[in-house]
């Protein structure tokens, strides 16, 4: 165990600090509730950013950029968002020396805005469908703020797209959230769950919320995206109507959908152990370290070194260009120089000591089990990538059995309480409750319905809590 | 000349404003003096940023993120800085439904920030220099927005780093200043001049600020980015101290330097017609539109769009994915079709016809000049990108030409002040002036000093202004 982390058996919740802190990802700004992202983290966001944004764009998404300040007026015309947003807002109030007739609103999400200008753009059927998405930061005001899960500013991607039919737009939600699950399970290694949520969780001002859905180790769930088909409701408050081919005028079908820097938080209580970070290799900036090590320093600098770079450049080529660190910090013991790519979350550290330099091999150590292995330099490049797919794949396998492991059906309540007492994770039944419903379980048990996951749509069988039959398959858990 | 664009003479501001609207690069924003930066402009921005960005990291830089709100306290930490920026701010004053105890700024730069954060993570000379880049919005209020130059919200980079000396720190400043004119010059087809501003157009905290300037088709002036020695100042109101390698307390030496999407109002103006917009073949994200057209149906629809399609995809694997659009907007008259992507500013379009299918040819027409070219298909992916490389460098010999045609040297005031009035255009003399001359200067004229040009660096002669000696040579004009 790392010397300067607190395990998780002893306080989750300072362990995830200080994984944070020991890996230089993030730390609290100087305002409440904000965080500047280091290096290192942003570095793994611009990984996650890259995979999202290809994706959006090969789904026929364009970016754009909407401004940060909305009139509260706005938020207003929406009667369930200004309710589920307006107690989070900052508020501009004075610019430019003088106080504002209006006050601004800095945006918790762009809808409002985004459906004022979708109103002057569409025109006519031929507009549509209209599929932008945009990266930006929001804000929403928080008293319990947490690295990454709940900070005041965050950054996201917000899609925002109007259609010409309701089917159009419910497809759009779908495929988004399909999109979603596909690179949060094959780059972020979360075996996500993808589901709908119930009344009581839904986005303000949805028609229906998407969701996916995932165990973090504590067993917490954490919503990891949302992709939401907001029927007509932003575009009758927003006007946004459009020519039909039988030149009628109809109100567009919108939808909206977002990740956010919250999948850094969900990748590091997925994956990370009580000796600090753990990345999958598919979203880690620094694949691979590999370290010259030898007490004799003209060694060490010397062959040790220049082999080193020599089998970095082959490594690099078939890797990727800047995921392979080589270490020259000869001023560390080796040791420390072990811990600190290890603490970084390197996926994969190779060593090359003097006795391998002899063998014509270098040792390969996996981050996330410690095994070792040697590797011969001729056809080192091949031998990592396929170690560094391995423990991607490895990494998914894990979290899934820790997630099945750690889901329980039951079917009353007095089992539900139990059974979330003594085991908690995800708790599988069936559920046909109300809005009230579900704020009685959650004060009673602190889980919420995390959703109705897809797998199981057709599945019926009696509430578990009302008695109601027809009820619908459900997650509930205690979540970020 | 356009139908929906005035033409430069009648109205040069109109203009620019038509090119915008006509291209859908930007729009006005529901709150005053801010924009909304629609796909096809900001598709521009991403092209830019991507060129920045890679140059940044090969040149040692990692990104990072900082809060978007700043205690106002903190910019009274530095004398000039908050003289400079405080007049221009929007304040948040309420948030979480409360009144908040000390008002927050909506970043306008984030110098005094991430001064803040720096005095935290550096200790010693090992952690020096320090080298970070952070991709953000900013707000400086303003009373007489324009799109893209002056907007109250604007997108741009802004690079901080710190170092253990005086001289590494300005040796920085003038490495990123490089790479601004390298970029400027040869992607954005910016023939900027690379200089060292006056004391009067200094940024608020510098002890030196360096500039790259542009011509604009109306002959004005434009700074297109600043690198700034910020020498001790930022480190001392912050506290900036590592212990160096005598183990003696210093404070380091820091710099910061910026481009922001004002460089899409340059490069619209620098480059752009009557008939509207004209970009740069290297950051134009739509490089080629290639357009089937026949008055048959069954033949535009059939075998035009399928070798249409055939030869885009050859061409596309030598220009880039994604980057040659296939028109196939049949609806639509085929002069509507050419317009549609002349006023795109698309570089290059390639016209298919029944008389080009026989002969086995394209028509190539060029953008910037109108030049019409016949391109058989056998090797067409070589041709177009040898023609795109030319008009990418033509653009930069027309644009450098005409800043060098209407480049004048006086020598006296009244000299000046007839040229500026008959000539316009940048005046080059010899400058030896105060703050308060600057002023008078501006007074009288309208001009200021743009910069002490680089290439002059070493010429001396008779300020024009004050006639003293030893004066170093100066450029003025009237700007943006």
């Amino acid at each position: 165990m790392a010397r300067n982390i607190t395990s998780r058996q002893q306080d989750y919740s300072q362990w995830y600090l200080d994984v944070i802190k020991v890996a230089e990802l993030a730390d609290y700004a100087p305002v409440r509730g904000c965080m500047v992202i280091r290096p290192t983290g942003y570095s793994v966001w611009e990984e996650i950013q890259q995979v999202f944004d290809r994706a959006f764009k090969e789904t026929g998404h364009v970016n754009a950029y909407f401004p940060v300040l909305i009139p509260s007026s706005f938020l207003e015309k929406e009667a369930e968002h200004v309710e589920g947003f307006s107690p989070e807002c900052a508020v501009v109030t004075h610019a430019g020396g003088e106080e504002l007739e209006e006050p601004l609103v800095v945006r918790p999400t762009s809808e409002t805005v985004i459906g004022h200008m979708y109103s002057k753009w569409i025109q006519s059927w031929r507009d549509l469908p209209l599929l932008i998405n945009q990266w930006a930061n929001v804000m929403r005001w928080e008293k319990r703020p947490r690295l990454f899960l709940r900070t005041s500013e965050f950054l996201w991607q917000e899609g925002h797209t109007a259609h010409a039919s309701k089917e159009e737009a419910i497809e759009e939600t779908e495929r988004m959230l399909e999109v979603y699950r596909r690179i949060m399970t094959d780059y972020l290694a979360l075996p996500v769950v993808p589901g709908v949520k119930s009344e009581g969780e839904r986005f303000p001002g949805a028609e229906e919320t998407y969701t996916t859905e995932t165990m973090m180790s504590d067993m917490k769930a954490l919503q990891a995206g949302t992709s939401h088909f907001l029927g007509q409701n932003f575009s009758k408050a927003f006007n946004i109507q459009f020519q039909n081919k039988k030149e009628a005028m109809e109100y567009a079908w919108t939808t909206s959908w977002g990740v956010s820097t919250r999948l850094i938080g969900a990748v590091i209580m997925t994956h990370s152990d009580d000796d600090g970070l753990i990345l999958p290799p598919r979203i880690a900036p620094t694949k691979v370290a590999l370290l010259p090590i030898s007490k004799d320093e003209t060694m060490a600098t010397g062959p040790l070194l220049s082999k080193a770079r020599e089998l970095a450049g082959k490594i690099e080529s078939v890797i990727g260009d800047r995921t392979i660190v080589v270490d020259d910090q000869f001023h560390m013991r080796p040791g420390d120089r072990f811990f600190y790519h290890l603490q970084k979350g390197v996926p994969l550290r190779l060593e090359l000591g003097e006795k391998e330099f002899e063998k014509g091999t270098v040792r390969a150590v996996r981050r996330d089990t410690g095994e070792k292995i040697d590797l011969p330099w001729d056809g080192i490049e091949t031998k990592v990538h396929e170690l560094l797919e391995t423990i991607q794949e490895d990494l998914l396998n894990k979290a899934r059995s820790f997630r099945e492991m750690n889901t329980h059906e039951v079917s009353d309540f007095d089992d539900f309480k139990k059974t979330l007492d003594k085991k908690g994770g995800f708790i599988k039944t069936y559920f046909a409750g109300t809005k009230d419903d579900e704020k009685a379980i959650k004060e009673a048990t602190g889980a919420t319905v995390r959703c109705f996951p897809l797998e199981d749509k057709d599945a019926r069988g009696k509430c578990f809590f009302t008695g109601k039959g027809d009820a619908r398959m459900a997650i509930f858990a205690k979540s970020y």
